[in-house]
């Protein structure tokens, strides 16, 4: 089955293969992650690795391999040379057709270039793109993009970032009309670095706007990430990158600033008992595991990149949205508007 | 006066001068808070702007500046052709001894534009940068430059601002040893841009840690800026401050919703009453205007850059640190370990 070129209306119906070896809890955490999402979901999924280490898999099928590639492995040699690797085997899978999706908490670096050997790039993307949604109290997630795939990139590829994630907005979080704004140091047109004016000028062209229905709303700061005045921003894979993890690293200083707030005398820790669900409902919301992960766009398969620390719950969310994304039909979309 | 080559032991007391008229509640909030640090903490201060729009200074000396730069202003030009704005003027006073440091809410290209022509670049210093201190809760704050500066920087700057970044962390925060990170993403030497890759080599050297007696630890990424793992990050002016930005924001964006929570019903709201206290000492010690502005590192003179839109205790706390680093000598420590 050809994930793009199937006859419209038909959904891929094939299971979503999952890295059962990727992680700091694999397999124990990932397992019982897809078989929540099987369970509680009702999404067919099947694992992928060593059968002997995955425990108690809940009838769930199973594709073997030998390999694992460790989470701190040099990403590049070790798909070339692993081929017997969970992470390359179950990219091989969505490529020959037995698995519509694939889902990793795997080695990041390894996992993209598993989907990039193995499913191949969609015409007319350069480079592949890694879209990690930043949750925004109170709105939808501002899907931020490159997060991490490409550490230098040229000016031209964020527009194609830019058409790939009005694409995933739109595809996974409704937006009809995504505002997409470039990542600099300033609002007005002429600030930012070099690499970000080129970039600029070249989103100012807005045919790709109109192209994938979305607003171009010029740069946008490191404040506005977390707002509801922008869906989509475009910037290099490693300012993305820098960025999603200073916002990690705030939220949870934040909460833990938080934790001793309500601990600091028995009025204090009286009234966090009494906030408890309101808090915990505050932390499910801002908790990136519940956001399901980051996906990896611009190749021809849906391949979702889990968090290394994912749990059980991060990895059932991260299994429903590659379902979603498949239902969606998002890979065909991305590449209607490459192409075009 | 000359800072650089008074006689050791004697402190410069000088006032403290405070550009009236810069930041958007100038000058009401700007006078309030320059009143407050001669009245609280007994720092002698000088306004400087249009004395018929201060209102009532409370016998605070003044020196008459007519032109006032515009928050928006295109800074290179401002400072070149406005010579008798109250940021220029605050700049030529610290230069002429009669002030010993500057203190402004107004536009940031402008005050660094007005500090680098009036006051000049310490020698063996490229370009100045912009240290921001970020609030690690429990922890001292880790001081994150260039936080905006230079939007495009060389490798080699990133050694001075190690420098310059060491010796403020030890002036203003009492850190004997300041551990000393490069911004990338990943911990590995091999992480990053071809920039980081380049300023990790230049820092590799370590010469410059032996000088300020800092330890080098090699990269770190976004989210320790906020840990007490690291007290100085150095990074580019562009990625500092898209980051410091994007802190910025994520903490705005909690408080928001930790306000959600703390009123969605009757329970929660007595709960929050409970906690206002506890709530408060944390977003006093986490609010950017506790710990007293960005100074701009590498001139020749004390510079506070405090936010635009700060308000009087946002400014008093900004005349109080710049009077701590006059009475450190700053200036001529950084000097210093330029020179070597």
């Amino acid at each position: 089955m050809e994930p793009l070129s199937g006859p419209a209306g038909l959904i891929n119906m094939e299971p979503v293969a999952v890295d059962a070896m990727g992680g700091d809890s694999a397999p124990g955490e990932i397992v019982a992650g897809a078989r929540r999402a099987a369970d509680e979901l009702g999404i067919p999924v099947v694992l992928v690795g060593r059968p002997d280490e995955m425990g108690d898999t809940g009838g769930l099928e199973v594709i073997e391999a030998s390999e694992v590639i460790p989470m701190d492995a040099e990403p590049g040699s070790s798909v070339r040379t692993m081929k017997d690797s969970s992470l390359v085997r179950a990219a091989e899978a969505v490529r020959d057709g037995l698995a519509s999706a694939m889902v990793s908490a795997g080695n990041t670096g390894a996992a993209m270039g598993a989907a990039l050997l193995r499913m191949g790039r969609v015409r007319g993307i350069t480079r592949p793109a890694i879209a990690t949604p930043i949750p925004t109290p109170g709105a939808s997630p501002t899907t931020l993009l490159d997060s991490g795939a490409n550490a230098e990139c040229r000016p031209e590829w964020l527009v194609q970032f830019a058409r790939m994630g009005s694409v995933y907005a739109r595809d996974r979080f409704g937006i009809k009309r995504p505002r997409v704004g470039l990542l600099s140091i300033g609002e007005e047109a002429g600030k930012g670095n070099d690499f970000t004016k080129s970039a600029f000028e070249k989103l100012s062209d807005g045919s790709w706007a109109q192209d994938v229905a979305a607003d171009w709303i010029g740069n946008v700061e490191g404040r506005d990430i977390m707002t509801s005045d922008v869906d989509v921003v475009v910037t290099d894979g490693f300012t993305g990158n820098v960025t999603l993890k200073a916002l990690e690293g705030s939220l949870r200083a934040l909460f833990g600033r938080m934790l001793v707030a309500i601990d600091t005398d028995d009025t204090s820790r009286k009234a966090g008992e009494m906030l408890a669900p309101a808090l915990d409902s505050m932390a499910q919301e801002i908790h990136p595991d519940s956001v399901g992960g980051a996906l990896l766009l611009g190749v021809r398969g849906v391949c979702v990149i889990s968090h290394g620390a994912s749990r059980a719950a991060a990895v059932m969310n991260a299994v429903r949205v590659a379902r979603e994304m498949v239902n969606a039909g998002m890979v065909g979309h991305i590449a209607a508007t490459a192409h075009s």
